[in-house]
């Protein structure tokens, strides 16, 4: 295992502390918790967005904390979901006075954990009247229940979740339609992905699994979990091509909708190559008739050091893409601020 | 080699069609010539800032174009300098008639393409008043004297350059003045890398160096040029000290001395390491006494899907300071706009 690491047991924790010291005018980090809020604590009167998860898959969610995103993330071991008093902590420092949305990814870890804590909240009495919604995130389009998933695994849309409540929640809009807003931006976003190689655990130390020279995996986790199916390395044009089918069939847009899209790094691919891959996606949304409306290129949602990338679609409407034109601040994605 | 590309023949313009498609508000990009400009043109009475370089380092040089930065970048093949024809459309395109600073890394190639460049302006009749003033960014501690360089090579100064010189021309100074600003950043400015892998050129089809599976180089250039010495994998503190510790001797700070500090990613290292390494560089200016008084961490200035990052280290001033914080639009830095 080659990285650049200390003891593999304390990945997570310094690499926070790095976060920490990177963005001291933005994040609060609890070092013992692995809780990031943001600086200034949560906003009276605003709906606390809440995300947690897995480390591994760097910047969500910690570095999507920040004025227009998150309130607070929580962060579990590598590729691990973080415990029920992690979340608790998260819904603290985020709530404002108007109830905290929790965003979480449809891993069964995540999922269990998440329901714990909420009953946490609800049986607390220091948490009387702090109100938690649960979403959950299920857009990859690849397989139907999986490794650690029963369903749809949550993936890429989870950063255009985030973004997005993340706006409508700066706005003073209420839980019931921050909630409402989430499903309805997963309902309407679809994910795939597809490796080139394997990312190694530090804990495990051996790479997750293994391809040969000259083989990829169409629909691959963000865990390295099993995809459709491993076929040979061909023309990025072609792997486009493989990734977009399914999910387009699967989201059934109109033609001449607009479309939010994300050509998302997993983490050990370089930019050139993904912006290569994006020209062949835009090529392929248009001659599907649709519009794009927005894009998003780069490392957002990660898998360690794994090659491969992800394409998220989002049909929009004037709405979602006027809440992700909103003005955010956050080490991951930041503009007008 | 494992790359999402079609043709390696193909892959710089292919990779540029696809930023030109993902940022369509705010570049222009010509693909005849490689060139990328911003949207809206030269701004008037503005000093154009220009660089260019090979590809694969993305997102320098293209992805700084933008307010705040870049007027123009023009691209070469992967590794390889852009042509003098290439960089004088740059020149031209940069144009608000108040000059043209062309931002060129010291490799011979390069510094030799850029003199014939000015030269070509300067005989035109067509660019009759156009000056262009070139500066070089050398901030490579690692060896002086090098494969494709005389003397020190350009690395990730270079951003720093972009971005506080960028900001410099946006106030109204004139040439002079930004020219000796960009001089003034590189002299204060210092850097050092490490590789743990190889990237590939895909043209070549095979990595460019090998390294054992314990073995890591310090001094790597970005076109994986030879550094100072290859040695064991070693915890991340060691490595951090490693790079920093040539650095800061070179440099030379003062104790209190406020600095910026880039750690940047090689292309296929995880942000997650990056935040740890960038831990373990911030504890260590912290005890030679230094002030941190902005960080970058990311993929800034890349070496395909080489794993490693370097460290930069720029002896700020106030003003220093004030032009960074400065509002920057483009895909690679923005804030504030």
């Amino acid at each position: 295992m080659k990285k650049l690491i200390n003891d593999p047991a304390d990945v997570v924790v310094e690499s926070l502390a790095g976060m920490a010291a990177a963005h001291p005018d933005r994040l609060a980090v609890d070092l013992g918790l692995r809780v990031v809020s943001r600086r200034e604590g949560a906003t009276p009167g605003k709906v606390g967005l809440v995300a947690g998860g897995g480390a591994g898959h760097e910047p969500l969610h910690a570095g999507y904390v920040g004025r227009g995103m998150l309130d607070a993330a929580c962060c579990g071991e590598v590729f691990t979901s973080p415990v029920p008093d992690q979340m608790v902590a998260a819904f603290r420092l985020a709530d404002g006075g108007a109830g905290v949305l929790h965003v979480v990814k449809n891993y069964t870890g995540d999922v269990l954990n998440a329901e714990m804590a909420a009953e946490l909240v609800a049986g607390t009495a220091d948490d009387e009247g702090l109100q938690v919604e649960t979403v959950l995130v299920d857009d990859d389009v690849a397989v139907h229940d999986s490794l650690f998933t029963a369903g749809r695994r949550g993936v890429g849309a989870t950063v255009l979740v985030e973004k997005i409540v993340g706006a409508a929640a700066e706005e003073g809009r209420p839980l019931a339609e921050c909630a409402e807003l989430a499903r309805r931006v997963n309902d309407r976003a679809r994910s795939m992905g597809v490796a080139l190689t394997s990312g190694t655990v530090p804990a495990a130390g051996l790479p997750t699994f293994s391809l040969a020279e000259d083989e990829i995996e169409l629909g691959i986790g963000i865990h390295g979990e099993p995809g459709r199916e491993r076929v040979l390395l061909r023309p990025a044009r072609e792997v486009a091509a493989a990734l977009l089918e399914p999910v387009l069939t699967d989201l059934a847009p109109d033609r001449g909708d607009p479309v939010v899209v994300m050509l998302n790094g997993m983490g050990g691919t370089p930019l050139m190559e993904l912006y290569l891959m994006y020209h062949e996606v835009h090529t392929l949304l248009e001659a599907a008739g649709l519009r794009v409306a927005r894009t998003l290129v780069g490392n957002h949602v990660t898998s360690l050091e794994m090659a491969g990338c992800s394409v998220t679609v989002l049909r929009a409407d004037d709405e979602i893409v006027r809440l992700w034109d909103a003005p955010v601040n956050t080490p991951g994605l930041r503009w007008s601020l």
